[in-house]
């Protein structure tokens, strides 16, 4: 595999496919990586997708990815479908469907291609979130948290948390210091984990709930480097049944690595 | 169609589509809707997409749609390939794939549902772009417009159009008063060209050059009111050869109305 590790990792563990041939793979959801309901993560879902996608295609990074959920996830058997759409020099893009049983739980389309080298022009109009010291942030797998918070070691800004505590700020921001707890480092295949792993920043504004996702895209802006990622995500609007949630994801080397938006529904 | 008008509309007419039977629809890409180079505008292409999406599904209102650019279009005939993934109770998934020739154009996937009554809550972190005055603003049309702009009453903030002038601002962001020129309101179908017909606001930072789209997210957010949409348009980082775009699109009525984000490629 392209993302080799020498070391044990939980979510490379639990998203290993074995190739069955003709742009299939085959693999097993653990049920690690549960929201409270115990219904397996979506953006983990997207790493099984991510996965099969690098397998199949030549270029070197993923640039792009947007999944639309179309029921919830389970513990148990998992197969990707890659249809490869076309195969360009400079990119490539792919269609991925994730199946248990005999039905579809995502689709996502992405486009894999490569950053230009290090001496292209680098303008930023963006910088990362200004975070409180680790030692002053709230863990995240501290209370009541689904078991994705324990795969973890999330160090969230406490002026975003405080409807865990039942006095929510009233904004729509959550932000922190995010890892895996086995000191996985982060790369591509984990950033639409990293999006959407946190609680939903809408919980500042409304009764916490079940916030299932429509559709979520991630763009792939660098290779992430070693270390802890620096992450906001914020909503912008609620309205007609629906939110918006916008991620950044940052490296420890001050790059920004990912942006994230979602669709969900507000809870019922 | 469910977006039937009784004035004549440019729009419209372009986008006209025949059944043929088995989720395919047949028309004609007129050449009144080119970039610079000729090439018929991505967002352009993605009404298609739209229409066809809209005759297949039965849920009223669009929610997202994604498109992966995978080659030029080009004037000519076009036809639309719907597969439709799920059908729920508030939601209904599909693709459509855009066909010139035997080469496809572009892949969507978008999901369809239906926007919640309006007493639903409506909590608001963000407003509309603060413009000038139309009368204060720069007509997109004048000078060395594509063909593209002559199909909106486009009026630009002067401040965010000195790249045009050959005095870049150094700030990446573009907004204005949209409208097509012909009077016919914006609708959901018509949101996705709204999205991606202005200049690139990196143009404020590079030597303006085409700027080609690799991916084009719309989320609708609600349907818009008839009168002028103020959107802004804001890159906020080119790293890799790689640039992302956010819009804000806003109603006359003040309701938000679309949120869209694409991933392009740096003029080379």
């Amino acid at each position: 595999m392209r993302y080799h590790r020498a070391v044990p990792s939980e979510l490379d563990d639990d998203t290993a496919l074995a190739p069955a041939g003709g742009g299939v793979y085959r693999g097993n959801v653990s049920d690690r990586w549960g929201v409270l309901s115990g219904v397996p993560n979506g953006g983990f879902l997207m790493c099984y997708a991510m996965r099969a996608l690098e397998a199949e295609l030549p270029h070197p990074d993923p640039l792009t990815i947007t999944a639309h959920f179309l029921r919830p996830g389970q513990v148990g058997p998992v197969s990707v479908h890659v249809e490869v759409v076309k195969v360009g020099k400079r990119n490539a893009t792919a269609v991925a469907r994730v199946v248990q049983g005999d039905r579809e739980v995502l689709r996502a389309l992405s486009t894999f291609g490569g950053f230009a080298a290090e001496d292209a022009p680098l303008i930023a109009a963006a910088q990362p979130p200004a975070l409180p010291a680790r030692e002053a942030c709230v863990s995240h797998a501290s209370g009541p948290a689904p078991l994705i918070a324990r795969r973890f070691d999330n160090r969230l800004d406490p002026a975003t948390v405080g409807w865990a505590m039942g006095k929510p700020s009233g904004e729509m921001v959550i932000r922190g210091w995010m890892r895996l707890v086995d000191g996985r480092e982060p790369d591509a295949l984990s950033l639409p984990l990293f999006a959407d792993a946190l609680p939903p920043p809408v919980f500042n504004a409304v009764t916490p709930g079940w916030v299932p996702t429509v559709e979520l895209t991630v763009h792939f802006r660098a290779r992430p480097a070693p270390g802890w990622l620096r992450a906001e995500f914020r909503t912008r609007m609620v309205a007609g049944g629906l939110l918006d949630e916008d991620g950044e994801m940052w490296d420890d080397a001050g790059q920004l690595v990912a942006l994230s938006r979602q669709l969900a529904m507000l809870p019922r």
